[in-house]
C-alpha cells in the first residue's frame, strides 16, 4: 500500500474507532476544536479539574495540552495531566506562542520533560522550543529562519525529546530522528481563521489514539486530513467565515477519490 | 388547545418576553449556547464571580448551571448561586460527564442538594446521576442502558430531587413524577456539532423563566424547540458546520406552520 | 481628502499593516473576536498569564480590556495590563453589563484610573460607568434614557478620563471632548449574535494600534468598518447564523467602493 493510501486507511480508523480525545486548550479554539474532532469522527472531552485528571486520562485514547492562554492555575494542571499521560498514554503538545515569553519558555521546558508523543507548531515555535531545550541558550525567534533552518530544529527536537514533531507552515513538516514527510496541501485563507492549528494539533490527538505505535504516520495522516479538507473548503469560500464552516462540513464528507486526487505528500 | 399548540404559545412566549438568562457553563459552548438563546429571542448573561452572584441572580430571570469544564474554583461559584436560586429561581442543571470521574460525582451531588427545577442530561449521564444518589452506590455508567432504564431513572430522581427531568437522545423523554412526555424530533446530525446539547439546557431555561409554574410545559417546549429547528437545519445541511449555521437561523425564522408540521410529541 | 476618505485609508492601514492586538476578554465571545481581527487583517493574542503579561503587552500594537466573563482572578491580569499599557500604549476599555452589579463597578472605577485611550459600550454601560465616577453617586441604570443623555455621558467621561468614548446602538456615537462623529450604519439583526459589540472593541484595539496619534479618527474607522460589514452582511442573511459567518467573509472581502456607498457617516 502506498503512503496515500495508508493515510487514508487512517482516516477511516478515526471515523470508525471514533476516540475519545481529551484537549486542556486555550479558551479561543474550544469551540472550533471540539467541532473539527466531532466532524472528523472522534469524540472530544475538554477537562482540566486536578481532582478528576488522573480519571479522566485514564479514559481517553489520547491527551492534547495546548498552551495558549495559559496561566498559572492551568499550567499546573497541564503538568499534572502530562504527568500522568508519560508511559501511559500518547499524548501531543501545542506550543503555541512558544518564545512570546520567558514563561511559556519555562512552561514548555517542563512539559517536554514528560516527553510528548507529538509536538506541532508553525517554524518561530519549533524554533524556540527547540533553542530552549538548548544549553547554549536561546536567541530567540526570528522569523526570517527558512523552512530548511525549522527542519533542522525539528530533527534535534525530536532525537533530543523523543517526539514526531511537525512544523507547520505552506508546507507541512513530519519530522521523527532522519525521516521527514511533506505535506503539501491547505490554503493561504486558512491563516485568516483563528485556531486551525490548534485544531491539527487535536487531530493529530485523535490519529495517534488509533495508531499508538505509528505516530508518524498518524501525524502525517492528520495533517493530511485538515491540509485537504482546508484547500478544498477554502476553494468553495468566499471568506474566512464561510471557510470554517465548510471545513467541518468537509471534515465530515471527504471521501476516498476526492483526498487521493487533492492529497500531495512526499518524502523529503 | 391540544399539547402541540400550547408549546408554540411557549415559543411566542419566550420571543415575546425575551427573559435573561444566567448561565454558568463551560468553556467549549458558551458562544454557540449564547447565540441558541439570542437566536430564540431571549437574552444571555454569562457571569461566575462570587462577588457579583447575588446580585446576578437576582437579575436573572432563570439560572442554567453546565459543569462540562468544572473545576474547583467554578464549582464554588456554581454552588453560591445554586444556593442563591434554590426557593427563589427556576435553575436547570445540565450533568455534563456525570459518572466519568468520582470528581464530578461528588459536585453533582452537592449541586442536587439545593434541588434543581430542571435536570437535562443524556441517558449516561441520568442513570449516572441517579446511581449517584442512591444509597446503595453507583456501579458506573452503561452506555448500554435502553431508554426505559433511563426513563425509569428519571422517575426516581424527578420523585427524589423535585425535578422536572430531562432525558435527551434519540428521543427525549419529558419526566415529571408519573408523567413523561415524548419529543421524537432532531437528526443523528446533531450529535456532530459540539454543545447542542448544552444549548438545549440553555433554551430550557429560558422556557423555564417564561413559565416557572409549567415546568413539565416549559421543558417540553424547549426540547420540542430544538428538536424541530435542528432536524429542519439538518435535512438542508451538507455537514455539522452548515447545521449548526442554520440552526441559528432556523430558531430565529421558525413559523408556527411549519414547526405545527414537523413536531412529534406524545404522552408515554 | 473626506471623512469617508479619510475612514478607508485606515482600514487599508490595518490590512497593510496587521497590528498584533492583544485581548483580556470574556470567554464567551473570544472566538469570534479572534477571527473578526483576522479577518479584517489584524493578529489577534489573548493572554491573561501575570507571569507575562509585562512581556506581551510591550509585544502588541494595543491592548483590549472586556470584563464580561470578570472574575477576582482575571480581574487581577486585567489591572496588571492596564497599569503595563498606561502611557505606554493604546488601550481599549469595553465596560461589558457596567451596573450590572457593585462588583462590576468598583471594577470599571479601578480599570478607568488607568485611563483607556478609547472606552466603547452601549448606551446603558456608558451611562452606568458615567455615573461610577461622579462623587453624588449612581443612581443605577435606566435603559430608557435617551441617545442624547447618552451623548452627554460621553462627553463628561471623555473629558473626565481623558478617552475618546464610543456609544454604540442604532447609531454609534464617537465622542471626543466637545467632537461627536455619528456612524448610522449597522442592521437590528446584528444584536442577535452574540458579542459583534465585543468585536467592534477588539477592532477598536487594531486600528488604534495603527494610528495611536488619530484615536478619534481611528475609533470612527473602526465601528464604520463593523457598521457596514454587519449592514451588508445582514442584508444578504436569513438569520444570525448566517450573519456572523457572512460578516466575517465581509470584513474580509470589502472594496472601498462598497464600502464607501454603504457608509453613513456625519458630524454632530
Amino acid at each position: 500500500m502506498n503512503i496515500e493510501e495508508q493515510i487514508w486507511e487512517q482516516v477511516l480508523k478515526v471515523r470508525g474507532m471514533s476516540p475519545l480525545v481529551h484537549s486542556i486548550t486555550n479558551y479561543v479554539v474550544m469551540n472550533n476544536t471540539a467541532n473539527a474532532l466531532l466532524a472528523a469522527g472522534a469524540s472530544p472531552l475538554m477537562a482540566h479539574a486536578r481532582s478528576e485528571l488522573k480519571e479522566i486520562v485514564a479514559l481517553a485514547g489520547a491527551l492534547v495540552i495546548n498552551i495558549g492562554t495559559l496561566d498559572e492555575n492551568w499550567v499546573a494542571s497541564m503538568l499534572r495531566a502530562a504527568a500522568e499521560a508519560q508511559g501511559r498514554k500518547v499524548w501531543v503538545l501545542d506550543p503555541v506562542g512558544a518564545g512570546a515569553s520567558s514563561y511559556r519558555n519555562q512552561v514548555l521546558k517542563d512539559l517536554l520533560a514528560f516527553r510528548p508523543s507529538v509536538i506541532r507548531g508553525n517554524a518561530s515555535e519549533i524554533l524556540a522550543l527547540n533553542a530552549g531545550i538548548k544549553s547554549s541558550g536561546t536567541k530567540g525567534v526570528d522569523s526570517t529562519h527558512g523552512v530548511s533552518e525549522a527542519q533542522h530544529a525539528a530533527r534535534i527536537l525530536s532525537e533530543t525529546v523523543g517526539s514526531v514533531v511537525c512544523v507547520s507552515g505552506k508546507e507541512d513538516l513530519i519530522v521523527w530522528g532522519e525521516q521527514t514527510l511533506v505535506v503539501d496541501n491547505g490554503h493561504e485563507m486558512m491563516t485568516r481563521v483563528t485556531g486551525l492549528g490548534c485544531s491539527a494539533s487535536a487531530l493529530c490527538g485523535a490519529f495517534a489514539a488509533v495508531a499508538p505505535d505509528k505516530l508518524f504516520l498518524a501525524t502525517g495522516a492528520a495533517m493530511s486530513l485538515i491540509g485537504v479538507c482546508g484547500q478544498l473548503a477554502a476553494a468553495r469560500s468566499a471568506g474566512p467565515g464561510s471557510l470554517q464552516m465548510k471545513l467541518l462540513d468537509t471534515l465530515y464528507n471527504i471521501e476516498k477519490e476526492e483526498f487521493l486526487n487533492t492529497l500531495k505528500v512526499r518524502n523529503a
